[in-house]
């Protein structure tokens, strides 16, 4: 609020004139869901008043358009996007997003309290209102190795800084229903500032549900079914509907969203690459969605915007109506929430992309020159991972593979069994590589890498011979990270991904072309699937999602919860 | 929440015991509308789980009864029920309602800061959780005198207690618009401690609410109509429905309430005395006859509970829920929300009256004896105060009158014309009488008099001859305040308030009894109305609601907006 209160309420009776009015707007109401035929009056960065206004320093007449409250991204991965702070900014205010709620645990993995200040400062001075979850849970579990160990004590100073909304994700459900005390101090220093705890739970049992919200968690984003989906609304938590990148939820729980029961519910993408949100968008693709499957657009938007800002405790947004943030979207068609133009703090956003961003603290790639890459087998009965498209989990895939003279194992197309790496990058004294071989690539030569691995962010790489894999390794090391595809001895196409290994402040367009070059690659390395090898890899080293995975420690079986070797 | 988080984690899933647990419950789940067939498990203060438990330190078998959560009453005046807050919570409690929301307006304009700081003190330790909005408008009007004037800095000074939740009712709207300095502080002064402000508006303008809302006032008691309502719902206003012994907008606005526009609408009963809550009910009764006028008896709860508690932005209730208070009540029947018993914090609430409560600092009635109750007329044609029955306005009523030999009023019981009197009580150093003639007051003979008179609770005082006048004063006066009815030289019924002349610490039978002696005394004196003359009485002062009014400065033209003699 940058006008003082006298100032305000004059305007709003119209004793001096307001900023901006819009006359003959239909009012999206998301308080009864209806639509309101007025006009909206403007104040600095406020809305101060709905019904009939005259005049302003600038009148507007939407001749009967659609006004909706600016959306609210619930949840949301910036680096999962693979473009910095200040362009993703850009991009979502374009689809009439104007907040955001990110939780950085992605860069908190590889560059610990740096990489959660660096997000914090990057976001500063961005259109879209940033406001951050501290990440609760790095590492994700003990069997990776990450870039930093964040515990209660390395992240209470960030807790006064006003952007900082609470704790984010809570994913160690387990080490919470076992009372683990660095955990449980971390809540307890979010409530302390009197701040709120999102949760992440999938799976989590009644009983635990219960320990979970009453020890102060408030949010969950990981319903798959209209049954979960209950047990958390009946709990009083809010339920996040998912729709990303990978993860899509949406379709499933939407028909389940009615007039008495939506007050807990809203949208969020979690992880969404440019690509999509480019080709989709982001929360005006969830609001479009459920209008599609038949939800009324009016509650589509509520979910979008005013349902997020109380999830959040964002009492100064979400609605237009008099005090709140004048963020709103001028709409060309309701049902298909066509954004015709967007207003952020009352000024009209502008979609030409910034040019200026806040450069990273060089971080660098710690990896050895000297790897060998042969996987030496005792036996030609092995485990595999087993790929499984579009999917986080995978498969344990017992086959037998070809060794050569030396024991060494010899990837085969025919048989689809490459190798596969997992090669620690973030401390110079760490020199780990898992070896494992994958099963269902579909790849017939070369080599794919990247340094995108979730949640520890090492380098993920998998093919057939060790020149590309060396030539893969040394393209991403001096470009301090990125996505390549590599082989004959040529670097085919390659993302650079400069900022932790996650992110490129490169233009939105340039990523996008090499995304598709990448994708080009892909065909000259002969790929037959109907999936993102990218996304799949760059999910193998996730240790929480069943069954097989493989970290920098080892291949890594998540039933048994324990480290098994690659012969069976 | 007296218990570690490890404690509750563990309660939560059966790793220890819970203190209490309900089996077999029908819950009302506020936050979807339905009924969820399970248990609840307590842990101390707090419900730690619904679903499915077993063992408890003790195990209630509720069998098949339903729970609702503990009502809350949005906006009271509790000087209003005539009792003190300990009995007050007392009586609350046994009607399903834990906490409350008070408006300590009428103390406050009494005994200024001693005043407030009595109902904070008093209300420390009560079962009942008793919230303080502080008074934003002592006094009401600069044509009274009050017992106080309480400024912007005046208030500063409680926003840091935990039980104060803002500023309360800002009835000066008009003062709001036309940016009067000190109430703009005031809300100023709220905001900077992140507190809320509520609001009291009615017949306010589209745009003067929008004025309103936008300089941080979130709710209104005040609608009559759907059109005022939906005026404030639209524009993100919380909607308190009142209902009270005055005051009964309930059936004229619930028909409006629906599954779509709930949200912000809950219920309060504002000015409610003690005889009315023992016949019907507190927000127990709002929630029974908003059932019986056709409302889902799940959305009339949520009404009375869960929306209450998001008004005033008390996340830790109204609803039952993993987290929130184990404020319950157990009820034998839905549709009349029957009470069976009420649990408070986990503590099963018995209905004994309490015996302790704290003793107000003597506040003595300063009241000069030598009062004349001549009023002498310079013609016989004046303007009465018209009484209404069942009404806060009244009218301007010219009729002729008879006056004496020496040109002083004779009050006539045929055409139901008696002497006014406001007589200012709370400073020696004024002597102000205000003068007036009533008709309609429908007495034969004798005098009724009361302290409570709205807002600054000066001594009013009607009826016919001088000696009663005196008699009914000289009572008062001694019993530091009251409601007296008085007739050929004796005391009829007495029913004192020495409680700053507003409440007593009187038990609640006898308090009971004493209106009752008092009713019976009306017929003695021969009172032929169909409406209370002690209310209607203590409205008479009320210089904001037309048409004519009288304070102790004199009679008031609301209307004109001046005080006029009497003679027309």
């Amino acid at each position: 609020m940058n006008k003082n209160i006298s100032e305000i309420i004059n305007a709003a009776i119209e004793k001096e004139l307001p900023d901006l009015v819009f006359k003959n707007a239909k009012i999206i109401d998301v308080f009864s869901l209806e639509v309101i035929d007025g006009d909206i009056a403007v104040l600095g960065d406020m809305i101060i008043g709905i019904g009939k206004y005259h005049n302003a320093k600038k009148v507007i007449d939407l001749k009967g358009k659609f006004v909706s409250p600016g959306l609210i991204e619930a949840h949301v991965h910036i680096e999962s996007s693979l473009i910095i702070p200040e362009n993703f900014s850009t991009v979502l205010l374009k689809h009439g997003i104007t907040t955001a709620v990110i939780d950085p645990h992605e860069i908190a993995n590889v560059m610990g309290i740096d990489g959660i200040r660096y997000m914090i400062d990057s976001t500063e001075n961005t259109e879209l209102d940033i406001f951050v979850m501290l990440p609760s849970c790095v590492p994700s579990t003990p069997y990776e190795s990450s870039g930093a160990v964040l515990r209660a004590a390395d992240l209470k100073n960030f807790y006064s800084h006003p952007r900082v909304l609470g704790l984010g994700e809570l994913m160690n459900y387990p080490g919470l229903l076992d009372s683990d005390a660095d955990l449980l101090q971390k809540i307890l220093d979010a409530k302390s500032f009197n701040l709120s705890v999102d949760g992440h739970a999938p799976s989590i049992s009644a009983q635990g549900l219960n320990a979970y919200i009453s020890a102060g968690i408030t949010t969950d984003h990981e319903c798959e079914t209209y049954e979960e989906m209950k047990l958390r609304l009946e709990r009083g938590m809010y339920v996040f509907i998912r729709e990303g990148t990978a993860a899509k939820n949406l379709e499933a729980l939407i028909k389940y969203v009615n007039y008495k029961n939506n007050d807990l519910i809203c949208f969020c993408t979690d992880d969404k690459e440019i690509i999509d949100i480019e080709k989709e968008g982001s929360i005006d693709y969830c609001v479009r969605k459920a209008v599609s499957f038949g939800l009324d657009p009016l509650l589509a938007i509520k979910m979008g915007s005013y349902n997020a800002a109380k999830a959040h405790k964002l009492y100064d947004r979400g609605a237009i109506a008099p005090g709140k943030k004048a963020d709103l979207v001028i709409l060309d068609d309701l049902e298909n929430f066509t954004v015709s133009a967007v207003y952020k703090d009352g000024k009209l956003i502008d979609e030409n992309p910034k040019s200026d961003f806040l450069k990273i603290n060089d971080h660098k790639i710690f990896i050895s020159e000297d790897i060998s890459w042969d996987i030496k087998l005792n036996s030609d009965k092995i485990r595999a991972v087993g790929l499984v498209p579009n999917n986080l989990f995978t498969n344990e895939y017992i086959m037998n593979v070809e060794t050569d003279k030396n024991g060494n194992f010899v990837p085969d197309s025919k048989k689809d069994a490459v190798k596969l790496f997992i090669v620690e990058r973030h401390s110079p004294q760490n020199n780990n590589v898992g070896r494992g071989i994958l099963h269902g690539l579909k790849i017939k030569k070369g080599v794919i890498a990247t340094t995108i691995g979730h949640d520890s962010h090492n380098l993920i790489m998998a093919g057939y011979n060790n020149e590309d894999f060396s030539l893969a390794l040394k393209t991403l090391k001096e470009l301090n990270g990125g996505i390549t595809v590599v082989a004959d001895g040529n670097v085919l196409a390659v993302l650079p991904l400069e900022t932790a290994g996650l992110m490129t402040s490169r233009p939105v367009a340039e990523v996008l072309e090499k995304l598709e070059e990448l994708n080009k690659a892909l065909i000259q390395i002969g790929f037959t699937g109907d999936f993102s090898p990218f996304l799949s890899l760059s999910f193998l080293s996730l240790p929480v999602i069943p069954k097989l995975k493989i970290t920098d420690m080892g291949l890594f079986d998540v039933e048994k919860f324990g480290f098994v070797n690659i012969e069976v």
